[in-house]
């Protein structure tokens, strides 16, 4: 093929907030029209404060028509072929786009926010709504289903068999877990074992962090003021929420009870990775400064960085040209690119341009893994079925300036 | 001179429990009558929980006269001699020896367990110990003063200026500041500029973490299992914890406002400094993925990155092998040596040793910076009155096997 197939790691989908209704079960639906307006005024709020509003509304100007893929599967697939890409993960949507599942769903706030019931009825109306999307075109949707695993191990087990019956190749955690137990915990095994035995891999997605720490009370009233330096502050801290599950499902011996589990944490870069890793070969192999901790490594089967080589994935949404530079200390194998539509840090509408930067003198093999051979692999994709769709949209092998082997 | 001036950046001093009582100022002294044997059975708890009873003791035994020197004046100077140490950083103790402050004063628990009346009365306790255990040989002894700013910033200023009147040098605070403001808040301003002003250095230790979230209820209770994987986890995040108030500080300008404050993180190994300073460039340069955010750096007077060269100092407690290889990404000029007496993980008895390994090889004029240089320049401390103590018995140098120039 004269075509990359592209594969992005990292897509949002999601309706209006209001749009949800039909979707929540009819029971709930007094308790959805009660939340609408508080969820609205507070993502208002939050865009305000955090200054996306005028941004976001600067830069959609002239895209309304594109920027509906994010419920729309007609101007989905049009972006889709525009951009070049062949095929996505599905990831609920939040503030950008106003379009964040009800109660709680979308995984930003924090279980103390709203209950067990609520928020599975939440998650049910999103996986609805996913699912029916995923069917407008099978081949090209990786849907993932929000499962809040912490409030129930068995509904949850339940939930992803239904995910899976229904088309739904992934499920989606929320970063944080409150005062629930750690995934760590044995008292999630059979969840793992659920997603293990149906090859349903685990998604964490970058963004929850303990808010109210750099950014005072979440939702903010009106009138608060950012604290100095709490954005940088947050962003410097990212990636720590978003690999915590990891690290202690890691030392956790989750993957040595479940050697085939899947795992992959979307849009914190991937320029984390060496010192993650590095930090877990120093602790599995040290011996002088922990030696008062007694043995906390004698139950894992292997080294954390070969866990991570073989079970992990990372979604470099907007992989950066630092990142393919760092690319064989990150593990060429374990990056899959994302595009992040439809916000405004992601890639499109210049996806191309931004590939040619990132790729730039790259080999083309290496190339060939990291925009989409390796999601093939992880989410165990059918590439014939997915190579007409490349060799029409796909962007020319050559035209990013790669290295043509 | 032909012996290096060695200082270390982390010593530990404290009285046992029990011994703190004539100290604290005696309206306090009932309260501390009652407190005082829930914190002995808690931080034997802690110690039984944690595996460190068993491996304490046995590294104890045959050590108990040297290991006197937690709190006894000639004990210690006679363990500095015998490693070659002239002066040291003194921070209060803990767990190990079983010789924290009263009333959380030593920042391992957090504001909730306390009160704020308790906890200055805690510290006020440890500050009037540590002064008296400067004043033994204040040439040797670089004291803190425990200071829980978040409760009272004006009280903390006067508290600092005390301390500094009574020969401390440096102010030690709480890394985590539980539902208080961050340290980026302009309310800490006042007690910056005191620090700026009587150059004392601010210090963070490592250790405290949201420790529940790893380890379960903190303290444990009789016939609690450890989580599997919580000290793996707990060891991945220390330095997030210790690193978490520079984070706040930076972003919050708080050296943009204060050029001149001193400020320094012990015991979290230096190996997080490059990927941490990396970081602090990247999203103090980089303008694609953050611009939804709006303005968050304008305010900053430099970059981060040059912020840390001027005003910071890592205190590399048994600094390894691999920090020395890192030593230039780290910056030989930031990096202060430390034996962490009197702990088991510490460099103590086999400081020589210790220090032949990790130095093998390397310059004697970074190994000079290293090793007591740099603390000497930090400190404001005067080289010439400490010159007849390292002739006496400092490393002699060709000793370490460092490449003589």
């Amino acid at each position: 093929m004269d075509r990359y197939l592209v594969i992005s790691s990292d897509g949002h989908a999601g309706l209006h907030a209001s749009d949800y209704r039909p979707y929540v079960e009819e029971k709930y639906r007094d308790a959805f029209d009660a939340a609408l307006p508080v969820q609205i005024a507070a993502t208002k709020r939050m865009s305000d404060y955090f200054l996306i509003t005028e941004i976001n509304e600067e830069w959609r100007r002239g895209n309304e028509v594109e920027l509906a893929g994010a419920w729309d599967p007609e101007a989905r697939d049009q972006m889709l072929d525009n951009d070049g890409i062949v095929a996505e993960v599905l990831f609920p949507d939040g503030v950008t786009e106003m379009n964040a599942p009800p109660f709680g769903a979308g995984f930003n706030m924090r279980p103390e926010g709203t209950t067990a019931e609520l928020m599975w009825a939440g998650c049910d109306a999103h996986n609805r709504f996913i699912t029916e999307f995923v069917q407008t075109a099978p081949e090209r949707r990786i849907g993932l289903a929000c499962i809040p695993v912490y409030w129930d191990v068995d509904l949850a087990v339940e939930k992803t068999k239904e995910a899976r019956k229904n088309g739904l190749q992934g499920v989606l955690l929320p970063p944080m877990w409150g005062d629930f137990p750690g995934y760590n915990h044995g008292k999630y095994d059979p969840f793992w074992a659920t997603c293990q035995d149906l090859e349903m891999p685990v998604h964490f997605h970058s963004g929850p962090a303990p808010m109210e720490q750099f950014f005072g009370p979440i939702p903010p009233q009106e009138g608060d003021e950012m604290p100095h330096g709490a954005v940088g502050a947050y962003l410097m801290e990212v990636h720590v929420w978003l690999t915590r599950p990891i690290n202690f499902m890691i030392w956790g011996g989750v993957f040595t009870r479940f050697p085939k589990l899947k795992i992959t944490a979307a849009e914190g870069t991937s320029a984390w990775v060496p010192d993650f890793l590095d930090r877990l070969e120093f602790h599995y192999k040290e011996s002088r400064e922990s030696q008062k901790l007694g043995d906390f490594r004698g139950h894992l089967a292997e080294s954390p960085a070969d866990t991570f080589r073989k079970n992990f994935m990372v979604g470099a949404s907007c992989m950066s040209r630092k990142e393919a530079e760092m690319r064989h200390e990150i593990g060429v194998r374990n990056i899959m690119w994302g595009s992040d539509f439809p916000h405004p840090e992601g890639s499109w509408p210049v996806t191309r341009q931004h590939q040619v930067d990132t790729f730039r003198g790259i080999p083309e093999d290496e190339v060939e893994a990291m925009l989409g051979g390796n999601a093939v692999e992880f989410y165990g994709l059918d590439a014939e079925k997915l190579a007409p769709i490349a060799a029409r949209i796909g962007p020319e092998r050559g035209s990013l300036g790669e290295i043509v082997k």
